[in-house]
């Protein structure tokens, strides 16, 4: 295919010693040439492959030094985008980058969309729609294992995996095809219906298998929302500084709005928790205060996990309890914190209000129990499983969605032999099996579609 | 030189497409070679400089893909650091980064302090100091005219304008020098004190030429502190919004505190403004409600440029009278907003009060007045002579005051000439006078000052 050249800046905003402007397309070398000036006059046109020159971005009106750079030039189709790509380093700094970008879309190049490389690896055939995905989640990953799992998507590990079940479904439905056609012999039908099980079982199977893992995959790409709640003084901000300070938290602003939201990710045994509403615990102390009763069960209800805190001195009351009820039905670890006081909690009591929840006791200004807290909050959700790293895991919720849809239409497909429904309507259901999947790697799938994804990239990816 | 081989992280901290590890040093290229799978088994030892190469980042413990990547190999000295430097371009984000680094770490690498890459490019001779001083200007310039000012700086212009002034200063010496040693002329000492006066004026000159442009050289490195005042609801966040929206504002972080001091500047025709406080007139549109009138008087000290916002439909209160008194001897603009509705304010009184600052009538509600407003905001600083842009302005503190001391010893110098007093302590302030100067390129520094110079820096330049 052949696209019009784009330009973004492919590093992140704000003051670094590095910041890269990327161009992609046909004129992408030709564009760069235009304002480059090497030493002693080499030109950009006619330098080799994957070679990197020292020069200057040169403004063509005013023939001013605009900047500083390093140029790489590497030519299609060896490239990220299957394209030619250049990309200019300059120095850090915001107008430095901006002013070489502005002075490549003066002479002949287009802003790139969010996304638009990727996109354009994929639609050049260099990578799958999975894999695509997979670039995103490897930027926006907070956990060594949420960076390997996204690396694994992009190896194209969950592709092949759906590569193999489109095969066999594909196969199935040319010998149901072939049995159809020459239906000389008397057991066609009876071959067909076993052979249609068979399979149909398997893809089932294997369906299941990877959901199976969409929920671990799910919490491993996206984190844990976690909230801390409990009285005033129960030490909530004690254990949101202990977790942070144990384990590095990334602290990112919600792109949209200014300095209102604040995520807080702190990675605990491998598991991201994103926790929720930190700012105001550190504020306040008291989640439940600040944003008032009908908000805060608000933000309970998002929340994946909840650490509930208790003062192991002091008894329980009819707030506690009441936290409890509010928590009901949902994943809830118990915190008796403050052992290093003299003990008046009736921890009976705690047992009874805490059902099956976990159950932690720590001392937070002694530091102890925390490790046994981070046991709990990892175990609670991957039993160890997680640590084999040979699964491929489905985290994507499109991906997620779209392998319910092929279970339910196999499942469809199943029933539908069982009770003696003829073949060919059968074949349909198969068939919107092997679409399904296909849209998955993005082997079928709409514009569209394709547009709103890659439109959640960041700039210059 | 010969220094151990260093690490770090070049791109600013975030999610972005691309992120950056440069390594430099003699064992740069093997360090990276020990990580690196490419394709075909090829080997970054045996590979051209100024190449990029395609692969995997291997960790060697677990032999397990740590990254998808390319690698930059650059020998050297015709690099940035006069040293072999790898660069390795990992997917963006942090986690992806950090594991690539960690790496590098585990297997020969050093972490890179603040600013040692320019370090290393000044003491191994690539660039003088304020070459290298110019290289964190370019990263941090808020404005164009910032970044030309830096880049000339880099470009190595007042370096030049210094080498020259000392070669003149040497030169006279080693005359009066040659005047002693060879004193068979009746009128060597009047030749010698001639001299002198005439290249000590030249000197002085030619500094206080450089000093007179580093007021305009600071604020456009710096950036103008500016405060918006007034009483409430006379249109204060209107006129921050409308600077902002037509100028772009960048939002900064202040490092170190969290979330608490947001600096927004803003580019006001090539004058950086930095808007103190705006968070404060966002939120209560009041600053002096806000902080409390002792603080208030003490943000008003610091501020280089005070916007003085009053009521076109609304009479002068006392009030206002007050906010006249606590900016006087300042350089402030009085902006008479709301000229869309019926005028009320007395401008006989406005005349009085502004005495000679600068007054402009806005409608910022209607986008009335607003060139007027930055045309005064530009002219106050500028009067129009930094459009020439071939002046070489001195920014740096640390050049300025070195500049100043120059100054005083070469006046100490001319002076001690006319007073008639011995040539050899003449010789004494002059060649105090060169050291001084080459203290600002970096020709007679102490190591500390050097460490500190380059700890300002930011991570991996």
């Amino acid at each position: 295919m052949e696209f019009d050249t784009i330009a973004a800046i492919s590093t992140p905003m704000g003051e670094g010693a590095i910041a890269i402007v990327r161009l992609s397309g046909d004129q992408a070398i030709a564009i760069a040439d235009k304002l480059f000036k090497g030493i002693g006059g080499k030109r950009l046109k006619t330098v080799s492959s994957h070679t990197i020159h020292y020069g200057q971005i040169i403004d063509p009106k005013t023939e001013q030094v605009a900047e500083e750079v390093m140029v790489s030039v590497m030519k299609g189709p060896k490239t990220f985008t299957k394209e030619d790509v250049v990309e200019i380093n300059c120095h850090g700094g915001l107008v430095s980058v901006n002013r070489v970008l502005q002075l490549l879309l003066t002479n002949g190049a287009r802003l790139a969309e969010p996304g638009e490389f990727t996109k354009r690896a994929f639609l050049n055939g260099r990578i799958d729609l999975s894999q695509a995905e997979a670039v995103m989640d490897l930027i926006r990953a907070k956990t060594d294992r949420a960076m390997n799992l996204a690396l694994g998507q992009m190896e194209g590990r969950l592709s092949k995996l759906i590569r193999k079940l489109r095969q066999e479904i594909l196969e199935t439905l040319a010998h149901v095809e072939v049995n159809i056609d020459y239906p000389e012999y008397d057991d066609v039908e009876e071959m067909s219906h076993r052979m249609l099980l068979e399979k149909g079982s398997y893809v089932k199977e294997e369906i299941e298998k990877l959901l199976r893992t969409s929920q671990q995959g799910k919490i491993l790409r996206e984190g844990l929302s976690t909230v801390i709640v409990g009285r005033p003084n129960v030490g909530k901000s004690s254990l949101l500084n202990s977790l942070v300070h144990e384990n590095k938290a990334i602290v990112t602003d919600i792109p949209g709005t200014t300095r209102d939201v604040i995520e807080e990710y702190v990675n605990v045994r491998g598991v991201p928790l994103r926790l929720l509403d930190t700012a105001g615990i550190r504020e306040t102390e008291d989640i439940v205060e600040r944003i008032g009763v009908e908000r805060s069960r608000q933000v309970l209800k998002e929340a994946d996990l909840i650490l509930l805190v208790l003062n192991y001195s002091d008894e329980c009351t009819k707030e506690d309890e009441n936290l409890f009820k509010a928590v009901e039905g949902m994943d809830v670890i118990v915190i008796v914190n403050k052992t290093d006081l003299p003990q008046v909690i009736d921890m009976d009591q705690v047992h009874k209000l805490s059902k099956n929840h976990k159950l932690v006791t720590t001392s937070l200004l002694e530091d102890k129990g925390v490790d046994e807290l981070e046991e709990a909050i990892a175990s609670l959700f991957f039993e160890g499983s997680i640590e084999a790293g040979d699964l491929t895991y489905v985290s994507n919720t499109r991906h997620i969605a779209l392998l319910n849809q092929a279970l339910h239409s196999i499942e469809e497909a199943i029933q539908a032999v069982e009770m003696g429904t003829p073949i060919d309507i059968v074949q349909i259901d198969l068939t919107r099996t092997w679409e399904l999947l296909g849209e998955i790697i993005g082997d079928s799938v709409h514009e569209s579609l394709i547009d709103q994804l890659f439109s959640q990239f960041c700039l210059g990816k």
